[in-house]
């Protein structure tokens, strides 16, 4: 007797590894590290107008949008940043409202260049301003329909390279053209995923942790099919949204055996979440991985006074005690109390300051993780096939204007 | 040979039912529906200042968010409405620079009177402004040590009964209070909460759905542990942080058998979602149920333009389009795209309108289906003794202060 199978077996980290080195030959999003970022630059500090819109949707403004809610309170920055991304008409209408759209620039972001989202909000925006060279740039592939919009017109343009995806696009113009136009440094970004690209390439220590880490989500993924991340800062927040795109639409996938794959993704902000989702963690059904990111130097020494207040005095051990140490205790108990359980796999990760380089650490890390979890996934992690059939319908309905 | 079992059989619609209706007598929130409110109009229309901030966290906090969230572009309210409710130092400080503390009403909110972090950020307000009668409420149990304080500087209270639990507690002077100070209409509220407990306790249609919704979750709990709200509106992402606390902490529990429970909630938003989680459900593990909610009436006619783009003339029809009818379109496809797949578990919730009684309503009937849920799950959706170790360890932490 013979047997013969094409089940999968669990592949080596050298084997996964060697596949990650082939696919970043034709993966873009590997090497935007070392590109050179004088034209974002160079067109940045040209800008005359106060207000930056960024016209966009998922991929188009997830990865901006984290790095700006980061930082943005921490910074200097020059200008502020908003975001079109909806077709909720109260949103659409109350966010216009707060801008001057007389002194605004504003960047229409669509991959495809047919974005139905973009392409509606931005002629709404048409019947508004006039949009010309003058206050519209234009990111897009070089031979969409938006890109021929932008050539006609003499509009600036910027390009997505095709083998870039869209949620793994932070690092191209995408992200890098509307950060540098407010203030960022994107030196500083792309130095910040360098470290973690090197790391990783070189085979020093992000190797290792990313290629175990993987492993672990891939080979549990039966028994732990929810990954939390459980962020302590509210500034990590357009990080958590960032997140759950890159995780759910990345791994939630067809396999080569016709297998249906996909880790649920969820982003919840300490010490917020102690007090709504925690509970299920702790008590609910051991289904859930936890991986607790912390800010280790938050830049603030804003503390809590020694204030009396009578009736209260049980709580004056909080006296002179600093918000951003009592933030970070607060995530060391939440880790100490899951980690007493022993059997809910929790993993922590601290980042160094509110920084460009932290965050840009931190993101180009998890797309690493992506795609290696995709490795041992057997899946593609860059492609979408799943919201196809949606789009479809969508356009025989509008089509059909009933 | 004789068998005796305590596992737990399905028990019948009639039966949960039945203790709903004995549970009524003893949990609070139930009840809030038929409320005198005159105590919180007669104080809500006194107050004077421009700016009104809760100070508070978790189920002080995100039903109250939840409405305000939802009605405030589409009313014409007279008073912004802020919440500090993080110990991000970061957060504290731009929250509060945004605001002016001398024209500000705090409302210090903490059930058991001892929440560290609102105790610490009003410690923090103390020292920036005086907080006297003249610009602070509080509201807490009758006998906490939050209590002892107001009514030693003669600061005017409001009750959290102590039979309401922090998440079921919108419908109590935690939600209505603040609310009836920007000039929300909190009668309306109590009428739509009112419309769906008539409805549920004269075994109306309401009943009927609840009911069956319920056992559908928790029959299939274990093919199904992840539950999707998915909302068509922007508006509606405070709802889906209050759904998240209310479904994950009510049911991750340890039943009667000291078996492990929990159903796992995720908040999305169309269309935005569209472009990040969507493509998890579709092809991803059959781990979800997806409740899409839509707003049926936007009460907005934006429309999308008829403006010529060269090269974008494939998107013409788009023109002419309203907002509110792209949007609900867009539901309905994902809608009709995942009923296709025929292996989805999905339902739909449409609400009437951007109202006070549409919102109560939806939130009135997330709280009974909540209780029924426990009731199948045979457990306890009133507590949550799973956070209390990390409480104690924080504790020692910070009294430690190292």
């Amino acid at each position: 007797m013979k047997y013969q199978h094409n089940f999968n077996p669990t592949i080596s980290d050298e084997d996964v590894f060697k596949e990650i080195v082939k696919e970043k030959e034709s993966i873009g999003y590997y090497n935007l590290v070392k590109q050179d970022t004088s034209a974002f630059k160079d067109y940045a500090k040209n800008v005359k107008q106060t207000n930056i819109v960024v016209i966009g949707i998922g991929g188009s403004t997830l990865g901006t949008y984290a790095i700006y809610k980061f930082l943005k309170h921490s910074k200097d920055l020059s200008k502020k940043l908003y975001f079109l991304e909806t077709t909720d008409p109260i949103d659409i209408t109350s966010k216009i409202e707060a801008i001057d759209l007389d002194d605004t620039l504003f960047i229409v972001i669509s991959k495809s260049g047919t974005t139905i989202e973009t392409i509606s909000i931005f002629k709404y925006i048409n019947s508004l301003v006039t949009c010309n060279k003058n206050n519209t740039v234009v990111i897009t592939e070089n031979d969409s329909k938006l890109n021929t919009y932008a050539q006609a017109n003499d509009i600036e343009r910027f390009e997505i390279p095709k083998n870039v995806g869209g949620r793994f696009s932070v690092f191209s113009a995408v992200g890098l053209l509307p950060l540098a136009m407010v203030g960022i440094d994107i030196d500083e970004l792309l130095n910040g995923a360098t470290d973690i690209h090197n790391s990783f390439f070189n085979k020093e220590n992000t190797y290792e942790m990313i290629l175990n880490k993987a492993r672990f989500f891939v080979e549990y993924k039966n028994s732990f099919n929810i990954n939390v991340v459980f962020s302590y800062s509210s500034r990590l927040d357009g990080f958590n949204k960032w997140y759950i795109q890159l995780w759910g639409e990345s791994l939630g996938k067809i396999d080569i055996n016709s297998t249906r794959q996909g880790l649920t993704p969820i982003g919840i902000i300490g010490p917020i979440d102690q007090h709504s989702f925690l509970q299920l963690i702790v008590e609910g059904r051991r289904d859930k991985t936890v991986t607790v990111i912390k800010v280790d130097d938050f830049d603030s020494n804003l503390k809590i006074p020694h204030v009396e207040l009578e009736g209260l005095s049980e709580l004056d051990y909080l006296d002179d005690i600093e918000f951003s140490s009592l933030i970070n205790k607060q995530a060391d108990a939440t880790i100490e109390s899951i980690n007493n359980l022993n059997d809910i796999p929790c993993d922590v990760i601290t980042i160094d300051s509110v920084s460009e380089r932290s965050i840009a650490s931190l993101m180009y890390e998890y797309e690493l993780l992506t795609s290696v979890c995709a490795k041992f996934m057997y899946i593609d992690a860059y492609n979408q096939p799943g919201v196809e059939a949606g789009k479809i319908i969508l356009k025989k309905k509008l089509e059909a204007k009933v």
